[in-house]
This record gives C-alpha cells, structure tokens and sequence, in this order.
C-alpha cells in the first residue's frame, strides 16, 4: 500500500518535521505541499535540510491544492484549519497539527483562542486510556499540543493517586513557537537566557492538559502550569508535580501503565530523563520518584517537541487510522549528542 | 580605606567571579590566590578573562598563605571551610561561598552532608528581614547557596499568606555545577539538552531553601524543590509557586518588600524575568501573578548564579560587614545579549 | 569633568551595548536616547539588562533630539548618519557606529553600498599606527566594523612582512547581525548549526579591511575574508594567515608592536584566545604562530564584536577625543564563563 | 542476507553514531558492544538515545569478544587498532574510525603521532578518484578523519586548477573531541565562547588532508589547516581557498564532478550551506565561488562529524566493502531545525 499525502503549512517547523519523517516512512508518497506567504518558493529556501525534496515549488494553502490525497495533514496558524478541511472529502485522513479542534469544551475555546469554536476531533494521544481504539476509525484527527502530549503522559497513570491540583514546570526549546519573527526569538536573545512566558496560567495549552487529565480521572483537576524557554532548538522536559493521597507504589503503577507502549519509556532507577537522548525521536522517557517530606509524587518527562510533541504524533496517529503498524516510520532512537 | 583579600579556591569559577568583582572594586587590593590541585599554577591557565592577573601563580590552600589579609574568600568544595577558618584570627572577616556553614539543624547537615557539622554562620543574604543588620558586625559570612537565594527572594514575602507547602522548579545554566570533570557535563552532553537532577527533595539546597522560608513564615514551611540543568552556562530562573489562602493584592505585598533594596526589582506588570538581563550582574528580577483558577500564587525570578547567587553576594556581605556602602563593585547592569 | 551624551539607536543591539558601558563610565551623563520605530516606547522594553534606564522613554531619531550634548552616538543603520552629523554642532564630538564615514574611496563606497558617499571620517581605531594622534583632536569619528577591528589588529604588525595577500577567516556570534528580525537569525536556527554567509569577497567589511591594511603596509593588499555564522550571541574569532616572505621573528614583531597597548594582548605562547574570555571587555587576545610547511604567518584573535568591535571602540574613540585617559570606563576583564 | 556486526569503543561518541545508524540499517545484527574503562556497565548509561540496546552489557575490547561477527567496527583511542585487527580473520571486514591506518607516509605517521607505524588501509572515502573501486574488494578500510573528509570533498574537484597552496579554516562542535573529560571541553567553557587550536599545522588531520588532495593533484599540495571550536555538539563548516590560476568555470566542474555522487550536494547558487541542515545525516553540502579581487576559489563545506565525518562514512564504506546498496541505511535528511 501506498499512502498520498499532503502537507499544508510545508515551510514551517511543523510541516519540515512532518516532511523529515514522512520521507523516511516506507508507505508514503508525498504530494502536494503547500503554504501562505511562502507559496511559490522552493522548499529548499525554507527546509534545507531536506535534499530529497529541495527542488519542490510550494503551492497555495487551499482546498483545490490539498484534494486527491488519501492524508492531509494541517501544520496551520490556528483558526485555519476549520474552513479547508470541510472542504476536503469524507473519506479524506485529515489530520490538525493545530489547536483548532483540541478542545471539547466551547467556553474554553472561546476563553483561550477566541473567535468561532470548530468543534473537536478525536483527540490523537494513543497513550491515553482507550484512546487508541478512538484513532483506529478516526477520519479526522486533532493532534496533542506539545505540552499537553507531556504533561499528560507525566501524570496521567498516577492522577487518580492524587490530589487533583497538580504543577507542571516545562522547559522548552525555541522551535514550540514556531518561525515567528519575534524579536524575544532572536538568536542572540535566546542563547544565553532563560525565560518565562505564559506564567500564571495564561498559556493555552492549559486548558488542554486540564482536559486531558480531567478526563482521566473521572473528575475536575486543576493545573498550574508554566512554560520555561531555554536556549535549544528541540526538546521540552517537563517536571510535574502532585501530592499523593495514599502510600501507592508509584513505580509500579507507571511501570504497568506503560509497559506496552511502543514509545513511553519509564526508565531504570537512578536515570533521569534527557531531551537530547529523544532528539528526533518519536520517544517520551520518564522517571517517576515520591518527595517523602511532601509525599509528593514527582514525574519528569522528556520528549522532541516536534516529533512526538507534534509531527511524529501526527504519524502515529497516520498509521493506526491506516491500519499500518503503530511504529512505522518512527524511531525510539534519538540522535545525541 | 584598602582593604586586602585573598580568595582560596581561585580556579574555580566562584573563585573566578570573585576575582572579576573585587577587580573592579574600588577598595580592594588582591592579595593571595590559592588553589588545591592548580597551585603553582598561573591564573591565565585557568581564568584567561582575568588578564589583569594573569600572572599570578596559585599558592597552596593553606591558612598561612590566606592570614594576614582583611579578608578571606572561601571557595572551596564543602567540609573545608571550618578548619581553615579556625585558624584565621577571629577579626578577619571569612566569608565562605561553600555550604559548611549554611544549615542552623546539625541533623539537616548530617541528614544531606553528613560528615560533622562546623555549625552555622551569620546567613548571607540581607534581603530577608532583619538579616541585614545581622551581617554588619559579622565577622564569618556563610553565603547562600544559588537556588536558595533566587527561591527564598521569591517567596519570602508572600510566605505568610499561602499554604506552607511550595513548589519551586528552577532552571540552572552549568556553571552552578563547578568546574567538575564529569561526562554530563561536557559541552556535547550539555548543548541541545535539558535535564533534572536531584528530583525528588534530593538536592542538598532544598533544606536550605526550607530553613529560609520556614524561618521567614514563622513555621515549617514544606519545599518540593526540582533542579533543571540548561544549556547555558549562567543564570537561574526559578519558577515558584503556592497556593495562596486569602485574597491579598501579591503585587502590592512584593512592591513594598523589595522597595528600598538596590539588588531585588520587581518587574513592571507585562515583563517577565530573564537570565540574560542579569548576566553579570548582582540583580535579582522578579515578576509575580495569581493564576486564578487555583488560587495560585506564581513568582518567577532570575539570577546570575555566579554573581547574585554566589560570588556577588559575597561581595555584597563584604561591603556590608566592612561598612562599605552596599553596592560598591556591584552593578545591576546585566551584559546582554 | 561631567560629558552629557546622546545615543541615536539606543534599542539596538549597539546602542544597548553604549549604554551598558556608559553606565559605568564615571564621567558621563547619559541624555537623550532616541530610536526608530521604538520611539515613544521605554526603553526596558528592548533593554531589560539596562535597569537604571528601565523607564527612560525613547525619543526620534531627529537632530532636535540629539542636538544639546557633548557627545552624539550614532548606531543607525547605515546611510542615516550623514545628514543628522550636518545637523549637529562642529563642536558637538559626534561618534559613527555605522559604516557610513569609514572608507575614504568613493568608488569603494559606492560598489560595496551604494548611494551617495558622505565622505570619510577620522577612523576609530587608535592601535593603528599613528592613529590615536589623530583621534584626540577630531569632533568626527568613524568607529571600525567589527570585523574589520580583529582582522586588522591581527596583521597590522606583520603586514610588511608578508606577501600582500591576507586570507581571513572570521567566526562571528549573531549580535554582529543586529536585532534583525531574519528567519536565519531565529534562534531555532542559529542554535546547534554554521553557516556563512557574504563568502568569496561579497561581504561588506572587505573593502574595509583592505583600506586598513593597505594603508599600514603602504602597497596596495588583497584580503580573503570569510564571515562564518556560530551559535553564541558575542565574540569573534579571527582566523588571519599570509605567506611570510622571510624569516623574522614575527612574535618579537608583535610584542613590540603591542607592547604599550592596553587594550590588545599577545598571549603567552602555548595559550590561544578564546572569544569567551573577553566578553564584555575591551580586550583583544592574541596569538601568532607560524607554520612551518608553508612559512605562513597565521593569526588568531578573539574580539567582543559589540565591546571592542563596537562599543568599546566608540567610548575608547570618546576618552580620546576629550582628553580623558583611554581606558576609562573600559574594561580587559571579560566575564567568564 | 544479514550481517552480524561487533563495536569496539560502544561507550564513545563515535560508537555511539555507529549504532545510531546501524540500529535503522535493515540488513544488520548488531552483536557484541565493546569497551575500555567502561566494560562491565550497561549501554544506557553511556547512551541513554539507544533505547532498544539499553540494556546491554558492554564487554571488553578484545579480540576474543569481536571475533565471530561478519564486520567488526573499531572505534579506539590511536595506537590501539593494529593489534586488535591483526587477531581477527582475513575475511572479517574491519573497518577503523581510528587515524591508525590513514596515512601511507611512515615518517608522517612518526611526525604527527609518534609510535610505529600501522601500515595503511583502504581509504574510506569512496568519492575520491578511484577509490569507490578499491573499496568494493577490502577487507580492512581506514575511516577518514573528519576535517580530511570535509576538505578534501571541498579541494578535491578544483585542486589541479589552483596554486597548490590550500587555505582551510574549519569550524566544528565539540563532539569532535570525544568524551574527554577535559575542562576546555566542560559545557561551561565552551557555551558562549570561539577558540582556535591546533593552529600553524599543529593539528593531525593535516598530513591527512595533505595526502588526500597531493594524490589527487598528482603533485604536493601544502595545506594551512586551522580548526576553530564553536560551541555547538555537532558538525563541521569549512572554508578551503585557494589561488586559481586559470579562469576556469568552476561550478561547473564542481557540478560535473558530484553529479553522480548521492551524498555530495553542491548547493544551487545564492544557497549556502549550515550544518544544521546535514545534521545526523550522511549528506556534505557544497557551495563554491570565486573572489573576483583575488582570482580566489573559496568553497564552503559541511557535514556533521560523526555523521558522514565518522559512523555514516563507516557505514558506507561497509555497504560498499559487502555489495549493498551504498546507501542503505544512511540518509541525506538532516534533523533540523
């Protein structure tokens, strides 16, 4: 079998990791590739790193560009992802790098992006309980935000072991916020300096991880959550953090949650978590451990941003909604140092 | 006035810092370095920034080679300090960088140290109240540790109006971990990576930060602390939180705290701290917000390690037990970007 | 002696560097700091290092402005220096950071830039042979590009010795590049990868380093110059080689040639610069070697591209000028690490 | 058909980018993981990225332990190759990422390293003139050191058209270098800081790129070679020039000559190459140009050093030495950004 796809938004990160996987993957042909104010330029001008596919011309974001593929996948702004892919068939595997259709809730939406609520799609975490079955039948599918795809996978084995009010700390890398021409991305602002940004619950992921967890548990949980920006490209390590209600022996409940999961790995004790060890990977390695002043369970869990916190995830979810094999085209190896 | 120095533990990098302050020091002359396996050394082999020194060959660490100076800098690995500083007269002033005297509970000491307790020093950090006046007739300083410093900044004026139990995450460039020859410490493990450490109430400041902060409130104040390492090599940015128990206006609370301190700046509402815009300097830069979902309260600071969080704040307690206006040498001009 | 002075450019990164340095400089006060459009906006906005400015608001670029001070710095991009300099007051000292008055042909001027050529101006860089002389009674000057700084500093004292044919390979940080807002200057790209750029003659500081060159050897000298992007914020590393055309002793050659200066040093042998060494100072590091195989010179020096390579200059060119000792305010003690 | 594979020095860095690429080539089995000091623990804890190998068992380098495998890498500190290569069967295809076999010239082997003399091997790098033929029939194949690699790709197409006189400044990570724990190497010294070693031909990949560029030339060519350190883990840019004596069109030399090769990219005009864009790839990115001032060939390379610069050449040359396709396993995608 081999699958047509098409990637919308082909010039920014999203859409280069998406491409760098997809040209490894063995079942997939690529298509048509397309952007906004990039469409017309080489990929080569934007993706130098990807010599296979340097000479392709972009084409204009649209429907009409994006048709006649059996998977479409959308690397868009947010609020764009809505209108094509009501305009793409039925049939058609589309799946949303964006945020567009994450949320279930309207008045979150509403609260944290604003303008009209597209409604949601499943919702492509695998990992998370029956989720997997979810995505085998999904023809539109919303892929996790990169924070939420961490944190989520950090405390959700062990979130009805705790009070339900958990901190997540994240640090990142600089690739989460995209191209943007942000003066605070510059190069010379970023290396050498450590910021916060979103603090206090003001960064939309929030409402995800809350969803995500909330779900799970079977109850309302709070999250305080707060993205660090680091001097990297890739890579988000996130520390969350809860007070546990019990004497549960967490090891273990983590080692049973994940045992069969092709792509979260709980580590040995007595080794701790590093993003440049999933660099490029589709991995999340995680180390649990309980404060014994606190009883607090800590998680801290490292994944590629933009592999399993976006792009990888977005083959992931390809595949089951195939049929393929979970794994295909994706690797637990990440390329260090 | 002049007065004389001399720095043990010269070719480290706190001892390295120390240097580049008291150079600029306009009251200061230098007199004996010393080091443990680079004495006979030249300063250029280890500090090629200090050209003013570069000559200089590194004694031994020894109290004949730091006696008879005004004062003496400790910068030597823990469990050092208390005998060399037995046989310094007692009206040297010995301000000691290391962690010997840093804990008031011998049980604490033993508990994260071990090994016997050389007992406690006046705590170097005028910023908490009353501790100022402490420090002006001391004539043996222990400085606090760098995420001690940051943290303790950051809760201490609210710590009376949350629930005792807090969370700080702090992000720490390398150099916080000394010039220690150990593999998760090259640059090709460091570059591209994030990492925890000490997670779990592991590392050795959180009693310190726990004796700060439960002092300050009155009470036993509960710290879940986690440590992330970044590629960078200064600078911390600690985000810390806690579940406030009424309604207080926070900002006002820190307005008032840090008004009259030279070194600690509250933010303007819409800015947040970085690292970058305190490299080099003794400033402390703090925001603060309510995340209102929780009730949270979430202050983030950011530090120069070396300086602030080391080095600076020695020189700092320096000035204050020699009657010197505080801010001599110290600048809260950062070198950025 | 109290100097009121004015920087046009003041959110920028040459600008933020002026400042940062003036700050320390006992015998300045700092008035009018003007941007584009920044204007109307304060200045902790885009210098959040520069704390004791936090709340100055930036005023327009106009000779109104700026007009009023002793000394006008002008860090704009280039081709706007020219009509505010005719604006200001002869006895105004009025300091180019742009290239604008820094090549004295106009033919040079017009294939490297184009536009009018406005003529040149005393050139800042008081190490060149018989420079600092002109320098104390100009009201004009030129500060060197930053490039053009190191490259020449390195062959100055041999270029007589060497057949006239310089190649120069020059790594830089990305400050050099200004706060530029280019999707290749994006920290997610800078960070973990190379790159040059302006190779094979093409970039604009060639012309520059010729003229220097050209000048002390009194023949006409044909530079190579390479600029090679790396991922740090500040520094240059200057890789400088020629055919020696005998068999002198260059680093006696060297060492007299610097040995008055404060500001350049000739490292001890079996010591090499490195760029992290003079960060934030005004020092240039020096080394001199020669191959044997080739009987080739090769230089490597290591500059501060914003200090030394820019701001320095411009305030080192400002003592001069006024009469105040050279060093003043300028430092040779970098901050490390 | 399926390969059973041993690596001596599995702890390393470039033992580490062989299983990296050896775990994604479909036709190997990878058996017995070597090592020195580090014999006797398990892989995880030298590479945490090697996930599906993590907890294997390193043994000891011995010829015992690598005997029995089909293709023996050795990846050792020099000097340690020819005894072990020597225990091993004829027919075993042993490939070194070592110096120990590169050069021909036993007094360039004394000169440079000291010691005897190994003897040569086959040269891996198949893109050289002739040399893809003599790899198809060996059994013992010498890697090339990484620098020699880069700059003799970038020399080899133009070298008889120039003065044999070569200019080559090559940038590189800190990866490079191994893991040797020494403090130049520490994160702390190398993030934020450019130095320059080896320089005036000191390095020993001189007489190696000497070599490779007189054998193609037919003549001796005198190599200037300068390695800078850049504070990034991964990669290499060099700049090569040389005086051309003609006037030559030499991209299309440069075109005729890599048309064929399916690693070597000669970059269309206006592109120039980064590092980022080759990294964990087997790709080298080419541009070329000529200084019209100068008649000066200036061509810019790069490639990732442990990549192509090491473990992907050695697998290369691997696919070659045993009739695979040369490309199997190894990608010309780079992990960017």
């Amino acid at each position: 079998m081999t699958v047509r796809i098409a990637v919308a938004g082909a010039s920014g990160y999203a859409g280069g990791e998406l491409l760098r996987l997809l040209l490894g993957h063995p079942d997939v042909e690529i298509g048509a590739l397309t952007a906004g104010g990039n469409a017309g330029t080489p990929l080569l001008a934007h993706q130098p790193h990807l010599l296979p596919l340097a000479d392709r011309i972009l084409g204009e974001t649209t429907a009409e560009n994006l048709a006649g593929h059996d998977v479409v996948f959308l690397a868009l702004p947010h609020g764009h992802s809505a209108e094509i892919a009501a305009r793409l068939g039925e049939d058609t595997l589309v799946i949303d790098c964006g945020a567009d259709h994450r949320l279930t809730d309207e008045a979150a939406w509403t609260r944290w992006y604003g303008g009209a609520h597209a409604g949601s799609w499943p919702y492509g975490l695998p990992e998370l309980p029956g989720q997997r079955d979810v995505l085998t039948t999904a023809r539109r599918i919303a892929v996790p935000g990169c924070y939420p795809t961490v944190s989520s996978l950090a405390l959700a084995p062990a979130i009805h072991l705790v009070e339900p009010e958990v901190t997540v700390v994240a640090v990142s890398g600089t690739s989460g916020a995209g191209k943007s021409l942000k003066p605070n991305l510059l190069g010379s602002e970023v290396m050498g300096s450590l910021s916060a940004y979103g603090v206090g619950g003001a960064h939309r992921h929030t409402p995800e991880i809350t969803q995500n967890l909330s779900k799970v548990a079977g109850r309302d949980v709070k999250v305080s959550f707060t993205p660090v920006l680091a001097p990297l490209p890739r890579g988000i390590l996130a520390t969350c953090s809860a007070t546990l209600t019990g004497d549960d022996d967490v090891r273990a409940v983590y080692e049973k949650a994940y045992a069969d999961e092709p792509f979260v790995h709980l580590l040995p004790e007595g080794h701790w978590p590093t993003t440049g060890a999933v660099l490029g990977s589709n991995a999340v390695q995680l180390q649990v451990t309980v404060d014994p002043d606190l009883n607090r369970l800590v998680v801290v869990a490292a994944v590629d941003n933009l592999a399993k916190g976006t792009a990888g995830a977005a083959v992931q979810c390809m595949n089951l909604a195939l049929g393929l094999p979970e794994t295909t085209g994706l690797s637990t190896v990440g390329v260090a140092p």
